[in-house]
């Protein structure tokens, strides 16, 4: 039986598995991406990972390699566009490297796409051919699937989430713009928001308070932390709202790192989301998390080799 | 040789035409939509203005008829499903009741997306095959075309672009929601904007004032009427710039009543969205007026009915 290796490389995580055709993960191999080490230093790391998978994998055929990348993507080409997270990493042509180093059929994508592949395949929206998935993470990405296929635009940076302007007078947003909605509902955001309002408040708020430690004290009831995840929650519904209004979407699926605090946002999120949008349009749009989890990354870019080979 | 008729029906103007395959109207007809006679009244000028286009051309053969509809339409059903501005249409199933009536294949859809099916087939956007056309008239409507098709989403309500969030604590809208680009950069909002700054200054502001009579004063260099149009620029280049980021299209193509001033804003506009999207993304981005004038909705409808029957 055939199995391909799908691999999802982002600025901290460099993760690798063993992916079977019915969606299952059967070995995998964790490892910081060491980006401090350059881009040669990390794709020596992803290099050993590859053997290390093949090494645990018995009596299998290794058919290709996947991978999904923190970065756009020139889909023609398989260059790495815009990365700021890899340093060193754009205008590199991973596709032309890889394959000269691989001996097997190599694909590449957006690190976003890749996980809205894997929940169109085997995660939330698998019942889905319509849909959009959002990483909450450091920053936003996103993925979206019309019919069945991802959207990559002319120059594969479609689904730029992130960059939907959410405040048209905000704050500055590293892609040169500013208002952007990674700027008020992503991991970084909460973190700022937490800091800003510190002198107005009488908890003590720790220099380094990340965000999960921001919902674990939204969670325990603390007002001022559950306001911040409110905030985030009504920006998130803002984005999704333009997103119901332009696309016409079945499904939104929220992953990435403050999907596991689904809780503290997600229901304040879908209900300005639902007033905001096209009645028929928003009404009928499911919101849900995330199914694979720390999967999912290696599950999407096993999808995107499977399919790529045409054996899915 | 085959004709079809076209038709364009808004909540002011009907607009029927013959349409010949290579893209020429050899004969038009316009009149009042009607609406103040309700639907039945509308549908008996529409049918009039159908045997007179017909009575017109001689020696060619009628092979079917398109329409565009200021509603949104559920495709699946050719069910009329939102229409604001044709009252008494929601909920019509205007595909059956007219095929009742008429003895040729009928096709319908919305205006926007008629619109863009026109520009794309004979006008600013007939080389490109991912575009997006916004029409600011009254309202804000739109129409996205991916890989040469109409992108209608799942209840057909997909391109409202009008209601796009460019203010997140704006002034309300008719969908429900507020802060909407429609308020902020369609007639309508440069005529709201006209009159609320009206005390601050010292010109005379007519009550009855309209966006063609603002378009006029700001051409002729008067400072408070061409600040209107940045201003207005300013939200269209937002709303822009979002489309941009989620969608990365080649070509934005910008219609209805207000394209006639596009000397005052699309520049203006144009370099908002630039700014403000991706760096790539943005800087590839043709943005134009529309080319057919008042032509255009009877070319669309006359393309989505050749379309349908199989004919181009």
């Amino acid at each position: 039986m055939d199995y391909v290796i799908g691999i999802d490389l982002g600025g901290t995580n460099l993760k690798v598995g063993a992916v079977l055709a019915h969606g299952e993960v059967i070995f995998r191999k964790h490892m910081p991406s060491g980006v401090e080490e350059g881009r040669d230093g990390t794709i020596k790391r992803l290099l050993y990972a590859i053997e290390e998978v093949r090494f645990h994998v018995k009596g299998k055929r290794l058919a290709g390699i996947g991978i999904g990348i923190a970065g756009a993507i020139s889909m023609k080409k398989g260059i790495v566009v815009q990365a700021p997270n890899l340093p060193g990493w754009e205008d590199f042509n991973i596709k032309e490297e890889l394959s000269k180093k691989l001996q097997w059929p190599f694909f590449v994508d957006n690190d976003a796409n890749v996980f809205a592949l894997g929940e169109g395949w085997c995660g939330a929206a698998r019942h889905n051919n319509n849909f959009i998935c959002i990483t909450l993470g450091t920053g936003i990405g996103g993925g979206i699937v019309l019919n069945g296929e991802l959207w990559h635009g002319i120059d594969g940076t479609a689904g730029e989430i992130g960059h939907i302007i959410v405040e048209p007078e905000g704050i500055p947003c590293n892609c040169g713009g500013n208002g952007c909605l990674e700027m008020y509902a992503s991991a970084k955001a909460l973190v700022r928001i937490a800091k800003e309002g510190k002198s107005n408040k009488a908890e003590k708020i720790a220099d380094d308070i990340t965000a999960d430690e921001i919902a674990k004290l939204a969670r325990a009831g603390v007002p001022y932390f559950k306001q911040i995840f409110l905030s985030q929650a009504r920006y998130l519904g803002i984005g999704m709202a333009d997103l119901v209004n332009i696309l016409n979407i079945e499904m939104i699926v929220i992953g990435g790192g403050l999907s596991k605090s689904c809780d503290l946002f997600l229901d304040a999120a879908r209900d300005v989301m639902v007033r905001r949008s096209f009645k028929i349009a928003g009404e009928r749009v499911k919101v849900l998390p995330a199914e694979l989890g720390g999967d999912g990354g290696i599950l999407g870019s096993g999808f995107l080799a499977f399919k790529g080979l045409g054996l899915l």
